[in-house]
């Protein structure tokens, strides 16, 4: 793609290295900036850069928050014994969303990955050994994708965990709710067999 | 969705109001910029600001350049007196890729919308009008879309330049190069046999 101006080409650039963006799109997001009220860009702009020098992260389970500790964290109601092992923010907030969750979280920042040259020392696992390690945390869930990466990342954390006192448990895998038997894949499906649980009335919501 | 940063809610809120982008993508975006290099965050920054500061248009076609006046009006070998009006940018740049467009261009910067608030003052028509009105053009041709929107400016345009001395023209609408018959809408296939061209063996390439 050939662009007349230098500075629509790098704008262009910097919306392509977005996740999923190509040229085009990126183009497209372009031209309806520049047709936007000069304020709302500038807005952006401030935004972006403020993503960078302000950004803050709870310093007990490294969310993002506005504050030094996160209103997870601070919350007297939530039982801080209890510690959900996510991958990052957005699976705090679907967690979140589920209203069923009454633990803290510890958001690990990635998962290890040597395609991507993430290793362990790059995630924050070493501050999770040390809060199980002062023996305040009764359980910690492990609750990453059901991946090659989550996997990997969660015998990682196992290995690490196992020989404190402190029960180690991680998120169901089955099938879906709403999904038909026929079309769940054989290993989930076999997952599910085996991993069975006694019937009760108030999983029928 | 609830953040518990007003930082990520207000980056997410700018993300979600770029075409098609939702809140979910838009945090998706957000995440991804975190992780990147602060060089390359605050270049982003940088070069959305200028977009409303620094961005120039050519003068005489109102087309994006980084010049006063853009390198397809300022080059001796195009035609100057012939025009192809097209709505934005993105069409000058469509039209370019073909190789086949000689002439000049002018960018009208929309359509006629009365949904979206947009009339013929809002649009460059005027610079048009005195283009042509100054004798220097011999053809117009008019390359909008082929839409509600685009039929409208175009006939808008047509009835303020039949008063004068100029050749205007339409590009084709027909059945797209590599588009079956059997699939093509009944509407472009009528066009298509109405507007029909003597056979020419320069058209089979």
């Amino acid at each position: 793609m050939e662009f007349s101006s230098k500075l629509i080409e790098q704008a262009v650039n910097h919306f392509s290295s977005l996740p999923g963006v190509g040229k085009k799109t990126a183009l497209r997001y372009v031209l309806h900036l520049i047709k936007k009220d000069t304020n709302d860009v500038e807005g952006f702009s401030k935004v972006l850069n403020s993503l960078k020098h302000e950004l803050k992260f709870c310093k007990s389970c490294h969310t993002i928050s506005d504050n030094d500790i996160c209103d997870v964290c601070v919350n007297p109601l939530r039982q801080q014994q209890t510690i959900c092992v996510v991958q990052d923010y957005r699976d705090v907030m679907a967690i979140e969303n589920t209203g069923l969750y009454k633990g803290i979280y510890h958001v690990l920042g990635g998962l290890i990955s040597p395609m991507e040259g993430i290793g362990p020392s790059n995630l924050n696992i070493d501050s999770l050994v040390e809060k199980v390690s002062q023996n305040k945390v009764s359980e910690v869930i492990l609750a990453l994708n059901a991946t090659m990466e989550g996997e990997t990342t969660s015998f990682f954390v196992f290995k690490k965990l196992a020989s404190f006192q402190v029960t180690l448990s991680v998120i169901a895998r089955g099938i879906a709710v709403g999904d038909e038997l026929e079309y769940t894949d054989e290993v989930t499906l076999g997952r599910s067999i085996i991993n069975r649980i006694p019937y009760n009335n108030s999983l029928v919501k």
